[in-house]
């Protein structure tokens, strides 16, 4: 994205941080909040929660309407960082270039951290967004939240994962992990600014879709990067899907192929915004940080 | 309890568990519903739900109004579980009588399976309410169950619990750990069905004083159960505390004064039915049933 792009999305990150600080002040116990802190404040991208909150102010949301519902959205995501990181699931010992949540606090702590982040969420939701949103739209956008939570979400999403390491998968398993354990919180993230700002129709689905292209763009781009970056850039332990012997795009059909779908479901992705009229610099500048990382390659 | 409560608490258990059984209904992936039916049907008493069906009855509510967010709540007390009894916490092979989550599943599945709960619950809440409850309510009783299941409740509850481990604790951290580990699932099962049948006065504060009362009489008389009962009876290893040198009231007051305590405490519960006019074969019941068992030790 051009400069003028980032400092509009920074403004917003800025915003995001400064909330997601004040929302898990310490209290006793100790212990829970510094480890939620500690994943939490570790300077994300926080690219959905910037998504959620463009997609509100796009169609007429406030920005203090939707920040609440926005940083529940980016503690969604850093919970489900957490326990994927977990000795028992995928063992990583670094995240976002720190050691990973269990390596400083211990399994325990870290298994509760994520717990709490589930709690904390919605709490936050319910508690924190302006009574200038109704009790039906915050009950929908919890609704929307836990549907891309559970079993109809992540939760699928890592345990179809866990069970396809080591195995020869088929195509369609991996578009069901590209959908479930990426793609969710993206469509999460736009669908919670849209329902915010009142949005409910054609272009509901339509934004939702605009994700769903966004999402496994983004996933196939993380998979090459595994191939291609080392831990300076990704702040995660490079080389891992290999290691865990994980079928990603890249191990099925190859680099240069995964470089041309992920560039194909770009410029889906752009076909949407366009249809539907959509003029958002943040949302065409991370489909275009994207493209320019794929041309980096 | 007397047989005819007996037979009226196996009526409503009935219903919650034909409802547990009909929410949870397999779908792809398989592994991570069957994990959650492993460990949600194992036959708990359901004390929980049957409470809060039995305050959301006794105030006016219809039972169907009522069953999906005691079910709920019967999710929140299976996920607590099968995360306590994780190697890196309890780790504890046996619950219910038969091998824990994580013996039979695997630890990541058993992981996975708790967050799935987490979200579960309140999806079961909001989708499956009847219309007759309104918005504003289903939002109070989903900030319920966040306040009972995050850092405001049993997360922090088994947090200090972990870090008191072979440490020699004060009373207070010991009444913390009585109320933030066990009474508030009380509170939350006797708040939700009041709540839910439209209480909200000095009763709902009473009611839950009942709940912390009993609470902490039923934790105590657990564990006394842990020191003198064995695998049969209690459906889970005994002796854990002392393995796991954790402090409890007999550890730190000898088994003589729990007794005396859990029967003052009993009495106190009473004390709060009576004081509020409650006519309650149930709650009168479940309190009469630890009396009972006290002097059966």
């Amino acid at each position: 994205m051009n400069e003028q792009t980032k400092t509009k999305f920074n403004e917003i990150r800025k915003v995001i941080d400064e909330h997601l600080d004040k929302y898990t002040q310490v209290k006793y116990p100790e212990n829970i909040y510094k480890a939620i802190r500690y994943s939490l404040l570790a300077g994300g991208k926080r690219l959905r929660p910037v998504m959620a909150v463009e997609a509100a102010l796009l169609f007429g949301a406030k920005q203090e309407e939707i920040i609440p519902a926005a940083c529940a959205i980016e503690m969604l995501h850093c919970q489900s960082l957490i326990h994927d990181d977990l000795p028992c699931m995928d063992n990583d010992d670094f995240r976002r270039g720190k050691p990973s949540n269990h390596k400083v606090f211990g399994e325990a702590t870290a298994t509760l951290a994520g717990d709490a982040l589930l709690s904390f969420a919605p709490k936050i939701i319910i508690e924190k967004t302006p009574k200038s949103i109704s009790s039906d739209i915050i009950i929908l956008l919890l609704n929307e939240f836990f549907t891309a939570a559970g079993t109809e979400g992540i939760v699928s999403g890592q345990i179809v994962d866990i069970e396809s390491e080591k195995k020869k998968i088929s195509k369609e398993t991996l578009e069901f992990l590209y959908e479930y354990k990426t793609a969710k919180l993206f469509k999460l993230a736009l669908r919670t600014g849209a329902i915010t700002a009142g949005v409910n129709s054609d272009l509901l689905q339509n934004l939702t879709l605009f994700a769903q292209y966004y999402g496994y763009a983004f996933q196939i781009y993380d998979d090459i990067l595994d191939v291609t970056a080392d831990i300076d850039i990704i702040g995660k332990t490079p080389g891992k899907d290999a290691k865990n012997e994980k079928s990603t795009y890249v191990s099925m059909y190859g680099i240069e192929a995964a470089k041309k779908q992920t560039l194909f479901l770009c410029n889906k992705a752009y076909d949407i915004l366009k249809q539907e009229h959509i003029n958002s610099e943040i949302l065409e500048g991370i489909v275009s940080d994207i493209i320019a990382g794929i041309c980096k390659c």
